[in-house]
């Protein structure tokens, strides 16, 4: 791949810092030792026309490579990873392993984790979310406790660092704002580990200088 | 390919009839040409130790081909379709739209619809819910809108059919018990013409089948 580029956010707000998933692709990126440029826009672009022809929801990650674009941080990280053995095993059982642990990390753990998220980030104050926050809660441990399981033994997901422990990692930080994780010590050690990959520490650094560098007067 | 298994529920209650999951990857096999077995579980098996080690958070489908198994239905569909071109086209260009567009129903359409459709389907008489369920339906039509823009004047979400419109089609079916799609005239064509093929219908049928043999005398 040549010509990469990632699209994430100009500024987030202090709560969203260090959680904006331009930081998976990031990650991935630095793991598989590609260089890329950056394009910054601000919360406000994202409903522009031109931006929606790129990523048709208006979020961030987009990507673009090859003269190709790319939008969904799990589709990206699959994108990057084909290629990057340091991102996915070449042994075909383990590439399928790694593939489905990439949508478990979206589509299994992330919903209760997102929600739980968003409501005690962004909804905390309203009625619905104070009756809901308990049900909620169970819901990620639901989740937390079945991932726990799988991985008592185990480093990574698969046998070995993969695409599929970016987002795993990514989407328990979500709740880092809770001691739901450390609840788990098998987990609480199993984000540790990947988080001091120093991949994790240079993508992390990137993202939060550009967000200091680009904090709005008023913030 | 061969020899494949897919592990769904023995029976679902009829609100949950058709929204199983493993409906999917029947639809993809049904698609692809492939003949499969089906292995039945009843709802408690899903959290015996033995089925967790197939699938580590006790849900459906799971699925084995080749001596080979995997679980999550996204990671299902981009196994069968990588090998089928009815199910993903041989352009590199469309292949990643065709993954972009697999992981935009699971893990940014998915979710909200998720949520609503638990809210009425099993949550309604709480409280937190009645009072939720507002901001929840706008959550959805978030995305329900910048779907419709996308697929306006489009057939399918890339160039022709693919496996990513068997994900978007079976995540628009779970509030088919409200009338949100049909707010879209876009969406609500999308989503019958999808239902209108022949795999669809064969694999509906047939999931629905082993649901009507398998009643309990209770239910």
């Amino acid at each position: 791949m040549n010509k990469i580029t990632v699209t994430g956010f100009r500024w987030a707000p202090p709560f969203a810092q260090g959680l904006v998933r331009d930081l998976r692709v990031r990650w991935a990126l630095e793991e598989a030792g590609l260089p890329y440029e950056v394009r910054l826009i601000d919360i406000a672009d994202r409903n522009s026309d031109s931006y929606r022809q790129q990523q048709p929801f208006g979020m961030v990650p987009a990507f673009e490579a090859d003269g190709m674009g790319l939008f969904e941080s799990g589709a990206i990280l699959h994108h990057i990873a084909v290629d990057s053995e340091a991102l996915m095993p070449a042994d075909r059982r383990d590439r399928a392993s790694t593939v489905t642990w990439m949508f478990a990390a979206l589509n299994t753990v992330e919903p209760p984790v997102q929600n739980l998220s968003v409501m005690d980030l962004q909804q905390s104050e309203e009625q619905w979310a104070k009756l809901r926050r308990p049900g909620a809660v169970d819901a990620v441990k639901v989740r937390l406790g079945a991932l726990s399981a799988w991985l008592n033994g185990r480093d990574y997901l698969v046998d070995r660092f993969t695409a599929a422990d970016i987002l795993m990692t990514t989407v328990l930080r979500l709740i880092r704002h809770t001691d739901l994780v450390a609840e788990f010590p098998v987990l609480d050690a199993y984000v540790k580990r990947c988080e001091a990959r120093p991949a994790f520490q240079k993508a992390l650094r990137d993202q939060m200088a550009e967000y200091a560098r680009n904090t709005p007067a008023a913030a």
